[in-house]
Formats: C-alpha cells, structure tokens, sequence
C-alpha cells in the first residue's frame, strides 16, 4: 500500500456518480480509488474486510437533519473520523441523448431525492414516480432501458459518468442544500489543522444533567457548534448527544475540559477530531 | 362552534386513513371531524382560513429525526402547541381482497414509507417501487384500478377505511418507530395537566452561549427533555435551539426560569405549554 492519499481507495455508498462519489472526489481528488457499497451497513463493513482503506460516510443534510443510522454505525465501529467535506445538492433531471423534459412519462430515483423535488413533480402530475436504490444508478437504469418518456434524478456527475442528458436543472425545492461527509479512518491520526472535535455523550437523565456535561467547555471558551439530543433504544430515559466543538488541535485546554467531561458524563466517546471543510 | 372537542375541525396532512388521522383519533376520539390537507404549508393554512379549528402536525419520529418543515412553519405561523400524541409506525402490505403477496409485482407509497422498509424490498427484487403523495392515497389508488399485481404500504387504518386487504404485516424495518404529533390551536390555553413546554431559542454564536443560557434552568432543576441545533438560514454562525423542558403547569420557578432565558438570548418562542403523551 502506498502512503498518497491518492492511492488509497475509498468507499462510499452508492453507485459511481453518486453524491458521495463527488464528495470524496471534492476531498481526494481525482485520482482517489473508489470502492461503491449498496449499503450503509456495508460501506462501515469495508475497511474492516480489506475491501478498503478509508471510508466516506455522509452525517448531515441541511434539509434532512442528522443520518442517525451512520450515528448508530459510528457508535458500533472502531472507525475514527480523519476529516469532513461538504458539498452542495443539486438534482437534475436527466434522461437519453436528443430527448425533451415534456415527453418524460417516468422518473426514478432515491425516495429521498423524489422527495426534495416536489414544486417539480406537482407541476408536472402527468409524471409518474419510481423509487430506486440510489440516485446514480436511477441514472444508468434510464439509459440502459433506452426509453425517452424515461429519466432519472440525480447529481450532474452521473450524468457525465454515464452519459445521460441533462433534460432540467434546479429541480431541488430549497437551494440551501448540503450534506455533510466525514472520511473515516481505521487508526485516528493527529491532523496538524485539526479544529473541529465531534463526539458521543451518554448522561444520565436527570436535571441539569447537559448544563453540567457543557460547563468544562463553556468555562474554557470552547465553541459549540453542534448538538442533538437521541433517545437510546431500549433505554427509557436516557439519552446520547451528538456534539460537535470547535476545537484547535494542540490545545491543552480541550485535553482538560474533556478530562472534566468524562468524570461528569455515563460515557463519552470521540468519534474524531480533524479540519473543518472549508465550504 | 361548538366547545365540544368532538366537534371541532381537525386538520391533518395526508390522505383519509394517513398516520396523521390514528394519531388525531388518538388523541381526540372517533367523534373529531377530519379535516385532509395535501401539504404541511395547506394544513397550517387551512386554521387562518377558516377551513378548520385546530391542526395536527408531525415534529418527530424516533428513525428520521425532527420535522424541520413543521418547526420552520410553527415559526412563521403564530399557532400554539396545546396537546400532544405519540403513535407506533407500522406498515402494512395492501392490496385487493383476494390477492396475495407472492403475485404483487408493484408497490406504491410515500417515499419515506418505501424507504423505511428496505429490507422487505431487499427480499424482494422482482416488485417495482413507485412513490405516491401519500401512505393512505396509494392504499386508494390501488383498489380504484383493481390489479392484484398491485399494492400499497400504509397503516392499518387505511386498510379499513378503503376497504384493502393486509397481504403481509410488520414491513417495517425497525419496531422501534414512533411519530409524536402536536395539536395545533390560534390560541394559547392553560392546560391543567400542562408538563411539557416546547421553545425555540435563537442564541449567538460565541463560546458558552448555549451552556449560559440553559443556567437558569439547570439552576432550578428544570429538565430538559429533547435540545437541538439548527443553522439558521442565510445567517451564518447563527443557531436556533428546538428545545422542550419538563415544565408542571402553574410553576412559578418555569416562570422565572423563562424571564432569565429572555435576558441571555436573541430571541425565545414559547411554542406550547401542554400535557405530554402517555405512550
């Protein structure tokens, strides 16, 4: 194995073309191996089969929230988050060379994707709605089927990797729409520009608990950036919080505060500390 | 108008037979009049227009999260939460009286209604998936065409009232799925039994904000039962907090707590003062 980044293969969920794909793409650059996975649950199983050696696993939408169940993965794994990316989603609607967006009968794509697109779809209620696996493939299923009432939704990276046409732009509803990925890692490395710490917090339920839990923190001026609140199944009454803090690597204050945090929390674990995007 | 809640208009967003209708029978009895709305932005319009005395609105379930829709539209809106229930999500395989599973080849539903029950389709690649509106509707649409190679996922209700046949139960991929609803009115009421109060807190963002402003609560074991983060849009470095408090009615300590809250923040909506859910 070599030691560029750009050797290194990557995987991520979904087919070639997916937005994942284009997130690790923004953060790798070209060269990066990619290793698509169906699942979220076989993206994580990856690097612990050898299939990879990192993996990119989107947390965060602004529309949608949190993805919980890469925060129920994280919690499983050993893996470490190493870096984030953010990246803009634009759904495009994208069919066969030479067809028209008025002759398409027939659009698939993710649930989730359909679902971001629904000034579109009610302006156009001829249209008929398939949920697929996964918005790039929707892609490559279009063009494989060579039908022209057909089309799919996804970003424009899969029309350029399968060749589709771009029949419409902007079908997405709301413009501020991003997601958020993190590279994860088998080892947690020290990231000389690290500046963001993300971690897991269990606490007892009982009052004040949280306003206890943060006070470490807010003594030493330590900027909160994230934080939610998660029933734990099973565990009436208890909860984890997800945190993200803005944390300069090196700093001995943020050793201390976490110190002070771990003998005031049920448990705490660090999912990562690494360079905030730039987006 | 009537002073009777059996009386009253209910609005809801879906189709006869949604998730939103058990959860408002639930809540208020079979004698409720059922308003259906399409959209969530229809069914916080339908109480100003006249077309219905209160709403019920979706703002949580366990697997997806916050409605982010809904709590931006109770922001714009100046309804007031007054009740609140939690119901079970199951999904039931529907189609026509005498069809079977094993001859279903098409299935149609709300996006995240397919999406929640990915390890049915798994099991079974042969069925095309077709996104609807809604659960209920598609439960409607497929016995008005009369295909038994059609069917639909929906809750029980909608079986009932459309007259469906169950094909198989327990499609969903987690038991562990629940939605809470609010009961949405154009005034605020005492409520005697009131023990849960829902705010939204707009802080700025500099360290210890967060942690300053949870102090007066904290302080007087106030409990903190749910607390989120949100970006607001367009402001950058700016958050709001959804955050709900175990809050018994006629306390004079929420009261206090409250006064300090307004001192420390940018803004404070009381969004309800209301007796949780039994479930």
């Amino acid at each position: 194995m070599s030691d560029g980044v750009g050797s290194k293969r990557v995987a991520f969920q979904g087919e070639r073309g997916a937005f994942s794909e284009e997130a690790a793409v923004k953060l790798l650059g070209e060269r990066v191996a990619l290793v698509p996975r169906p699942t979220f649950e076989s993206l994580f199983a990856a690097v612990g089969e050898g299939a990879a050696d990192l993996a990119l696993a989107p947390v965060e939408n602004t529309l949608a929230g949190s993805v919980h169940r890469v925060y129920d993965l994280l919690l499983e794994s050993r893996l470490h988050m190493t870096a984030e990316v953010v990246i803009p989603i634009r759904h495009f609607l994208i069919g066969l060379s030479g067809s028209e967006a008025e002759e398409v009968k027939t659009v698939e794509s993710h649930p989730v994707a359909l679902a971001q697109c629904e000034r579109f779809f009610a302006s156009r209620p001829d249209i008929r709605r398939v949920a697929a696996d996964d918005t790039a493939g929707s892609v490559a299923n279009v063009l494989r089927r060579g039908d022209p009432s057909c089309a799919a939704v996804a970003g424009r990276r899969a029309a350029d990797i399968y060749g589709g046409q771009i029949l419409r732009e902007g079908l997405e509803d709301h413009r501020e729409n991003y997601t958020r990925f993190v590279l994860l890692a088998p080892e947690a490395s020290e990231v000389k520009e690290a500046d963001k710490l993300s971690l897991v917090v269990k606490l007892a339920h009982r009052p004040g608990a949280l306003h206890h839990a943060l006070e470490p923190f807010a003594r030493r001026r330590l900027d909160l950036l994230k934080i939610e609140s998660r029933p734990l199944r099973g565990q009436p009454w208890e909860y984890h919080f997800y945190l993200d803090l803005r944390a300069p690597a090196g700093d001995p204050e943020l050793t201390a505060a976490l110190e002070e945090l771990h003998e005031r929390a049920a448990s705490v674990r660090v999912l990562g500390h690494y360079a905030s995007s730039r987006q």
